[in-house]
């Protein structure tokens, strides 16, 4: 059940690296799952997009106008732990809310909706102060940590900082994300690191394991040079999201001028259908 | 609101021809909305891939394993039609059920989810018997028919026969469709119907609209070919959602390898977050 995925998720990060693709649906998660990777992630942006809602980005002049809640994010995250037998990892934003006590709340709906590990990142969505004070941005560590070991479950608690996306120094990142595994994040987040040097310097100051996202227009490192750099973990963020939706832009396009050429490149239906049989999670 | 929609759905089906492309979630709806498309339809295919699950098809030996229940349905083209400001014609399928007062019930309840139209088709999924009888046929679009006309709102009834898929001949097609026509169907869908010949038939000897389903691997015409045959309506089907998962197949193999060039050829975020920002439905 979900103990045994949390576990094996938990060994997943013990040593080497690996590749946790992101999904936004039950049938992209199946689709990775297939694929053969160990676990899945999800990406908020691509929920958000599967949705017809923009991803927790700069606040408009309105505010969060659209964003998803909370609530609607973790019945998504449910829907695709109960469809795959993999281990999921949640993006669970800046956890929904400012206070600790949010974030706390929301690695306990985490817990509840079966994931096996999640990201708190610090960025707050507004342009005057982007990342959240970094004595808050701990407690709000401390919290998420403290309600994992409460409920006694196996969890990838993820620090995330946003220090590089916010135009912060490589230092900056440094402090905050060992600030975060003080704090008792088991993986740090850095967004931003795409560059081998910035990767290593950041491997070589951690107190931790590093996550970093690739999937980014002009990323050139292959995850055989992350694994040499000393990365952890590698996710994709929502890249495979955004790259379905230029296909799709592409497809509508083409349909506009009235013609089918798109078509001549897809799964059948034979195939698709073969691979949404009902299929039990989480066995073996 | 859903009857201005209504209304102009109906229009769009009294000249010429267009293009009907199908979406599987608010976020493919919208993207074939702002592509410029006057009016989408959903795909059962589609919204059931995005579940895990496998679409209406022949019934493997222990039945309808997996299929995805009409609440769930509904639901999805519910969320549709809230996010889009065109019109949406929902993939009924065979109505959810045999019975013509089942199909009666699923006409309503599509109604109530905001659709200016829907399909009904005749197709069993039962290999030993793959289509409903001609009068049963025939008493399940008129009992849809009822349902329209008893709710007094513009909704375009499209009577589908599948005989072609299952084998069986043109004329056939013919009989059926000008059957579920006579009953009170506002448009005769005949998937199946791909080349020049049929297609040319099937316009002729039918006794109104026609609608045919490109997108699948093979088909050669283009939307100008079909309007010159006197085509009304012409819809992808599954095809669209079908490329995505080929495309999304390809990054996930290519992920296990270790690089990401799918990611080269992706839409930004911020054009995404401006695609998916708040947008008010049916204005204009």
């Amino acid at each position: 059940m979900d103990g045994d995925r949390r576990k094996r998720f938990v060994e997943l990060h013990r040593e080497g690296c690996f590749l946790l693709p992101n999904a936004w649906d039950i049938g992209s998660a199946r689709m990775l799952e297939a694929a053969g990777f160990p676990a899945v992630a999800t990406t908020s942006a691509g929920i958000a997009f599967s949705l017809g809602r923009p991803d927790h980005d700069f606040f408009a002049e309105h505010g969060p106008a659209g964003r998803i809640d909370r609530d609607t994010m973790l019945r998504r995250v449910r829907e695709i732990t109960a469809a795959v037998a993999v281990p999921v990892s949640a993006d669970l934003e800046e956890g929904f809310g400012e206070a600790p006590e949010t974030v706390a709340t929301t690695i306990r709906m985490a817990l509840a909706a079966g994931a096996a590990g999640g990201n708190i990142e610090d960025f707050t969505g507004e342009r005057a102060r982007p990342l959240h004070d970094p004595a808050l941005a701990v407690d709000r560590i401390r919290a998420a940590r403290a309600t994992v070991d409460a409920a006694g479950e196996p969890f990838v608690l993820v620090g995330r900082t946003d220090t590089l996306l916010v135009g912060g120094s490589v230092a900056e990142s440094v402090e905050r994300a060992n600030a975060y595994l003080a704090a008792g994040a088991d993986c740090a987040f850095v967004p931003g690191a795409a560059d081998a040097a910035t990767i290593a310097t950041l491997v070589r100051e951690l107190d931790g394991p590093l996550n970093v996202v690739m999937g980014l227009t002009g990323n050139a490192l292959s995850l055989d040079d992350l694994r040499d750099l000393g990365v952890r973990r590698v996710t994709v963020g929502g890249s495979i999201a955004r790259a379905m939706y230029r296909h799709l832009q592409r497809a509508a396009q083409e349909l506009a001028q009235g013609t089918f050429t798109y078509a001549q490149d897809q799964l059948s239906q034979a195939d698709l259908n073969d691979l949404f049989r009902p299929h039990q999670p989480d066995v073996g």
